[in-house]
């Protein structure tokens, strides 16, 4: 156990965490930031070369590693800041933050937990979703799919981003959508169309993966005819959403919807005292860089309201 | 009059109003920005050439002129996104723009017409803040105080921040705060108490401003004793808050509080159907660039939904 006491510990280092951490430097509070996996989130894991076009202030585009990158620069060195790879497996009212060998003690907690890519469920998923058997969730070693033929599914801007980003490099690529439209940006989904080794086809699912040791073929179903279709493919990519990491809160008694989003007020508070959720994780967060990293920024002025409780706190509530 | 339709027109070309077109032009929104005065808004006019620390990205900050610079390159050239420098007079329901000399149609609209320095409104005040006759808002110049005495006033980050802001130019600064303790950052007043030049004195308030072609003196009255007197001065600096950009909105019938700024729901909607408001003219905004960045990125959003209408609008309501 560690006696140590903390203004604020966030839990979960991608951008949003990242963010909060360095709001909070800036207001001189001191600061943990716990991480299990990768710091930098999503942009780090799913989409690290990926070029983000509107995150304001980078006209020309830039990659998901090098803002992640950008963000640890401003945490790193800092006074106020200190970052530990470790995984967080429950948090406590008053504050007890646990992780596999540690407990933490802070005067504010920052969920920050994000989102990872949803499994489909179906069979042949888990059997080759590891060790490069093909199944994948989203494309980081491009390489790897060079000269294969590749089923995307999904109708959302992760999926039809991978189908793009993999347009010079694979032999074919098939895209499914269970529905009749794409809800990915119209500007990808035209471009999409008008590339010549991308097949797109829509109110189709995917039914089974096969294979011996790796993927060979898929079974595919057009849900508006009842038509099933056995295509040969590589690699699949199952792109279908994104799903919460709720599990070290559940206990915690914060509200969530019945997906397990966070419902927080304007000011990125929970229900429970001291507890404020940040990114991804929250209801409604429309899962963009620029907005978490705005709630960062907006739980750091409320954590520091909390702790310091100056003359103006809540002045701009009323 | 001009008969062309926009899907959206934003008024105001500051951090928020450009964000929102460059969100907007990212989903191929036919987008008109209106600017009366300066493109970039506070951040370009107010403080140019401040470093902002904590704008996510920027490690090592950057100034406003800069993410003023940067953001113009995001919409400049872009084929979704015109930008004409016309002062708004009027908004009006359905979606009418008036300009001194133009009326623009738009499926929406998005206020982001921010806020300005606030008058004290005391004797002396309006004689002197023209034409450099001693009384200022904020400091951009920051050449013109060399060796002079310069009163700030104000409690708040513009205060501080101004007067660190020319703590190696000036000869004296004496900084008044009509309460007992500062509300800017804890680490500016750190450093602002620790400098030799700058004399600190609160419960005090400016009474008066006097001088025959420019500013020469100033009443000070301790409002804890009552106690007046009258400091020789060069330069006034008036930091005393920000009133919201109220004028071209007040027959439209959006719902402000007391002090006008527009109250939204989270999604950057205004109680008027198609109008929607974005960053420091937004109730309870925290006035930040990144807050008004995210508020762009949510507003985009929302007008494409609105606009568009694709089958998963609002699903992120439920």
């Amino acid at each position: 156990m560690n006696e140590e006491m903390w203004d604020v510990i966030v839990v979960g280092g991608g951008p949003a965490g990242l963010t909060t951490a360095i709001m909070c430097a800036n207001r001189m509070l001191k600061t943990l930031v716990l991480e299990g996996g990768k710091w930098g989130g999503l942009p780090a894991t799913m989409y690290p070369n990926k070029v983000i076009p509107n995150y304001p202030g980078f006209p020309e585009g830039i990659t998901g590693i090098e803002l992640v990158r950008r963000w640890l620069r401003h945490v790193r060195d800092n006074p106020y800041v200190t970052m530990k790879r470790e995984r967080v497996v429950k948090i406590e009212k008053g504050g007890i933050v646990k992780t596999e060998d540690n407990e933490y003690h802070g005067k504010t907690v920052v969920i920050a937990t994000g989102t990872r890519p949803r499994e489909l469920g179906i069979p042949g998923e888990a059997m080759f979703n590891r060790a490069d058997k093909g199944v994948y969730y989203y494309v980081t070693h491009r390489e790897k799919f060079i000269d294969n033929v590749v089923l995307v599914v999904g109708g959302g801007d992760t999926a039809v981003d991978a189908a793009l980003d993999l347009v010079d490099l694979a032999r074919e690529i098939y895209i499914i959508h269970r529905r009749d439209r794409f809800r990915a940006m119209d500007e990808n989904v035209k471009k999409m169309e008008e590339s010549k080794n991308i097949n797109i086809m829509l109110n189709t699912e995917l039914e089974e993966i096969r294979g011996k040791d790796k993927v060979e073929e898929v079974v595919l179903l057009n849900n508006k005819t009842g038509e099933k279709k056995v295509l040969k493919v590589d690699k699949v990519i199952l792109a279908v959403g994104l799903k919460p990491n709720t599990e070290m809160f559940t206990e915690l008694g914060v509200k969530t919807d019945d997906r397990g989003f966070i419902i927080t007020d304007s000011y990125q508070r929970t229900n429970v005292e001291g507890v404020f959720a940040v990114g991804d994780i929250v209801k409604g967060a429309f899962r963009l860089l620029i907005v978490g990293a705005a709630h960062g920024a907006i739980a750091s002025q409320k954590i520091y309201e909390y702790i310091r409780k100056p003359y103006w706190a809540g002045e701009d509530e009323k």
